[in-house]
C-alpha cells in the first residue's frame, strides 16, 4: 500500500462540493471514480478541506492509499484522463509517508475570495468571483478585516451547520487587495469553521459600502451570535489556495 | 438619430464569433436582439473587430444608432438585462457623433493571447487559455516575436479565408510576458489580419519549445506564403482587449 498526496485544482460550478454526498456530483466522488477505474480499488479520499457547492480550487490538497505498484507521475496522468470531461485535476502527485493525513497534518489553509465590483453582469467569469454593483473601500475592508485577525470565538461567523467542536480560531491573515474593479481577500488560518470566509467577506463588503464601520467588524466579533451576522457571501468567488505541512511530504 | 458606442466584454465560447451568421448564436445578433427587444428597431452593430468562434472580448467597441430617446446609462442597463443569459456584458456606453465608426475610426486594436503551460488539463480556465503540455521558453519566444514587429507583408500568417486587400500591415508591438506557467502575449496593430494573432502565437509556442529558432520566425514572415506556417493556435487564449479612437469619442 502506498499513500500518495495529491494536489487538485478544480472548478466547483457543477459540484455539490468537495464531499461525496447523494444529492449530486462532488469532487471526492470524481476522484475516487476516477481511482477505482485505473486500480480496481475502492478508496476514499481524504482533503484538506471539505469545500462548499460551488467553491473552486486551486491547489486543495488530498490523500489517497493505494495498493497497486504506480509511479506517482503515472497515477497523476492516469487520473487526469479518466477525470475528464470534469473540470479537475491533479497538478502535484507525490509519495508520503503513512503518517502524512492531508486533513489531520495540515498546519495553515489559505483562501482567496475574489470580488468584481461593477454594475454590468460576469461573462467569461460567472461563477468565478463575486459581483458587487457598487464601489468598495477597500482601504475601510482592510481597516475591517484587521479587527478579526488574532484568536477568537468566531460564532457569528459561523454556519448553523458547522460541526467543528469549538468556535475558536487564530485568523492569521485577512488580507484585501484592490486593484481597479478587483477586490481580493486573502485568509489564512490553521482551520476554518464552515463559511467563515464567506461570513467574515459577506460583512467586509458592507463595510466596503459604508453600511458597517470598521469597529462593526468588531461589534459583530464580540456579539458571538450568528444573528450579529451581516451577510454571507456567495460561493461564486471563494477559491482553496493552498494547505501546508510541517514536513516536505 | 442618436450614435452609441459600446464597450463589450463577452465569453466567446458559446457563440460561432462576433458576425452574425446562419450556423449558429453571435455576439453580434444577441446585442441586436436585445436593442430591437428594448426599442423594437431592427439596428446593425459594427464593431471594431470580427472576432471568431472562442475567442473572447474584455473591451470590444461597437456603435448602434438608436431613434428612441434613451441615456446611455438607461440604455446600458436595459442591454444587460436583456442579454442574460448570454455571457455577454455591456461595460461601458457613450453617445458619439455620426462621424464615429466603431470600425472605420478605429487607430489600433489590442489583443492577448493566454498560454497555460502545464501538463494537467485546463478546469476552470477550459477554453479561457490555450493549455501547452510542454515547458515554453519565454525569453526565446521574445526573440521571435520581436523579428515581427514592424511593416511587413504578413501573407504567411494570414487565413486562407482573410477578405483583406493587402497583406501588408504594420505590427506596433507582439510582447511575451511569463508568469510561472502562464505566457500572455501582447499583440497591437492598427489592424490585423484573419487569424494573424493565433497564426503569430502559434508558431512562437514552436520557438519556445526549441523547434523553431526566433530565426524561423523571420524566415517564416519571409516565405510570405501560408504554407510556411508552423501552427496556427486555437481561439481559446485570445481575448481582443480594447481599441483605440484619435478622438475623445
Amino acid at each position: 500500500m502506498t499513500r500518495f498526496a495529491l494536489s487538485i485544482e478544480y472548478d466547483g460550478r457543477p459540484f455539490v462540493g468537495w464531499q461525496r454526498q447523494d444529492n449530486g456530483p462532488s469532487v471526492q466522488a470524481a476522484i475516487e471514480r476516477a481511482v477505482h477505474a485505473i486500480t480496481g480499488e475502492g478508496v476514499a479520499v481524504q482533503a484538506a478541506g471539505r469545500t462548499d457547492a460551488g467553491v473552486h480550487a486551486l491547489g486543495m490538497r488530498a490523500h489517497v492509499d493505494i495498493e497497486r505498484a504506480l509511479t506517482p507521475f503515472r497515477l497523476m496522468e492516469a487520473l487526469n484522463a479518466k477525470l475528464r470531461p470534469d473540470p479537475v485535476a491533479i497538478i502535484g502527485c507525490e509519495i508520503v509517508s503513512e503518517a502524512w493525513h492531508a486533513r489531520f497534518s495540515c498546519v495553515a489553509r489559505h483562501y482567496e475570495y475574489r470580488i468584481v465590483t461593477r454594475r454590468a453582469p460576469l461573462t467569461w467569469e460567472r461563477g468565478l468571483a463575486w459581483r458587487v454593483a457598487v464601489p468598495l473601500d477597500a482601504a475601510a475592508m482592510a481597516a475591517g478585516a484587521a479587527r478579526l485577525v488574532g484568536r477568537h470565538d468566531f460564532t457569528t461567523f459561523r454556519s448553523a451547520h458547522c460541526q467543528a467542536d469549538s468556535p475558536l480560531r487564530t485568523l492569521d491573515r485577512l488580507d484585501v487587495v484592490a486593484e481597479g474593479e478587483r477586490i481580493s481577500v486573502f485568509a489564512s488560518a490553521r482551520s476554518f469553521l464552515h463559511h467563515q470566509v464567506r461570513s467574515m467577506v459577506g460583512c467586509l463588503s458592507l463595510v466596503g459600502q459604508g453600511k458597517w464601520s470598521p469597529d462593526d467588524m468588531a461589534k459583530a466579533l464580540a456579539a458571538r451570535d450568528r444573528a450579529a451576522l451581516g451577510l454571507n457571501a456567495p460561493p461564486d468567488g471563494l477559491y482553496f489556495l493552498r494547505a501546508d505541512y510541517p514536513d516536505p511530504a
